[in-house]
């Protein structure tokens, strides 16, 4: 791969803009991934416009942030980070759903902007992010049941994912993720869910649209992930370029060479993308 | 449907077998439904041939017979029930096979005669049953490495499931069946889990065989069960009639008039089943 991955930046028009995946890119669980501090101080101070783009659901954005500055990640702002439960927020409110929420107690706080959010009234759809722990049996059951019960109402069986990510690493071990969940109420009633998060367009072009406001269009930004669905198939299928790093849940065997997607270009971590785009 | 309802019977070579589902159809959890006990001891008496063909994988068959002798059933004979545990564990000790098994505690039994089940050596492959309360995070995240680590040791991911189900009744509740977590397991490898139990052919034949040795061919044999597709069109792809009752699981708005499976008929219960055979 060591043509593909030195030719993806003087390809096309030079980067204005990079979006970072967190989990895998940045830090692995609660630890920086080698060399990643210095990547991203170097990239921020470069004059390269920068935003965060995780389908992280576990928790706020708030808390996703602080979580990097304590591991010494420095210069992050708040609207400079986008995650899925916000825009999926907004959207519910747009409707006027009620969700139930199948997701971890930390995210919560993203929902509340949605008016009778803990009302005891009958829920009109389901919201599924990586509840991790909280992936009970009687959590699962509920979910469906809530599922059932709005099409006893009547109302079409609706259901709204976070993430459709298989699994992810955390501090060198892999977990499930939200996908795997998903795809076991999907299987329940026979129903297809609804993406909010990478690798769907609707979520990218959030990012995309603040890159605008700095003048930058979707032809100059790159993004840098581990997931080369979620992130580099995305990004390209949305007019950028994608980057995978083979850090995180990289795995040589399946995304070195991958029956369907062929990333803008493969390197070993930010530190080595980074590298490139300031060269 | 009454036109159907009635007409199942006499269509084709009179009925010699009968094979029943038990949840759903003698008991919907705890209880007996209504007339399944009057009904079921009606069709042993008149000499028609009865096997019970289960997918339950949270018990062993002798759990299974001892239930229902509890509830009331008469004559139940233990080499009359198949249930899936039991042929996948045959398969296995045939592949030599060591299964991780992500089963109810209750069912192990079953999986007694693979040699070193429970030593710690690495698994080749995963067995998920409906293990209930067993659906933990951490189960299922087990059973996920343990797939990644056979496909890591050079060996094709292997999950062998005891069903598809999507769900089922149990003391007037519905719950999540194997089938859910099944898929969510394929989904995070993107693999493809092998089937043991309804609706295989492979599972219908050793009840099929069984009823050989009685001199009745499965032209002769009809499935009655509340699964549309794992006992009703399950039973009628093998070659049998299916037929399906009214209690357990049905929902009228989804099975009355099914998409795709057109059952042999459609009955209130065993009760109203019994009575058509008999006449």
């Amino acid at each position: 791969m060591d043509s593909s991955s030195s030719s993806w930046v003087t390809e096309g028009k030079p980067i204005k803009g990079v979006l970072l995946d967190i989990s895998g890119v940045l830090r692995d669980g609660n630890s920086a991934i080698p060399g990643s501090l210095d990547a991203f101080h170097k990239l921020v101070q470069s004059g390269i416009q920068v935003r965060l783009v995780t389908n992280e659901s576990q928790v706020t954005r708030k808390d996703s942030l602080d979580k990097l500055t304590r591991l010494g990640f420095q210069g992050l702002q708040f609207d400079k980070i986008f995650a899925p439960a916000p825009l999926l927020a907004e959207e519910l409110v747009r409707q006027g759903h009620r969700p139930h929420l199948l997701v971890h107690p930390r995210v919560k706080p993203e929902f509340a902007i949605i008016p009778d959010l803990d009302s005891n009234e009958a829920a009109t759809c389901v919201v599924i992010g990586d509840a991790c722990e909280h992936f009970t049996y009687d959590g699962m059951n509920t979910a469906f049941r809530t599922l059932l019960d709005t099409q006893k109402r009547g109302l079409e069986p609706k259901l709204f994912t976070l993430g459709r990510g298989r699994f992810y690493s955390h501090d060198q071990l892999l977990w499930l993720d939200v996908g795997p969940f998903c795809a076991a109420l999907e299987y329940s009633l026979n129903i297809k869910a609804e993406l909010f998060g990478k690798p769907s367009k609707i979520f990218f072009d959030t990012a995309v649209a603040s890159m605008a406001s700095d003048g930058i269009s979707r032809d100059e930004i790159v993004m840098i992930g581990d997931d080369i669905i979620g992130d580099v198939k995305g990004a390209m299928d949305a007019g950028m370029r994608g980057v995978l790093v083979r850090t995180g849940k990289f795995r040589a065997a399946v995304d070195e060479n991958h029956v369907s997607v062929k990333p803008s270009g493969i390197v070993d971590d930010l530190r080595a993308a980074v590298d490139m785009i300031l060269s």
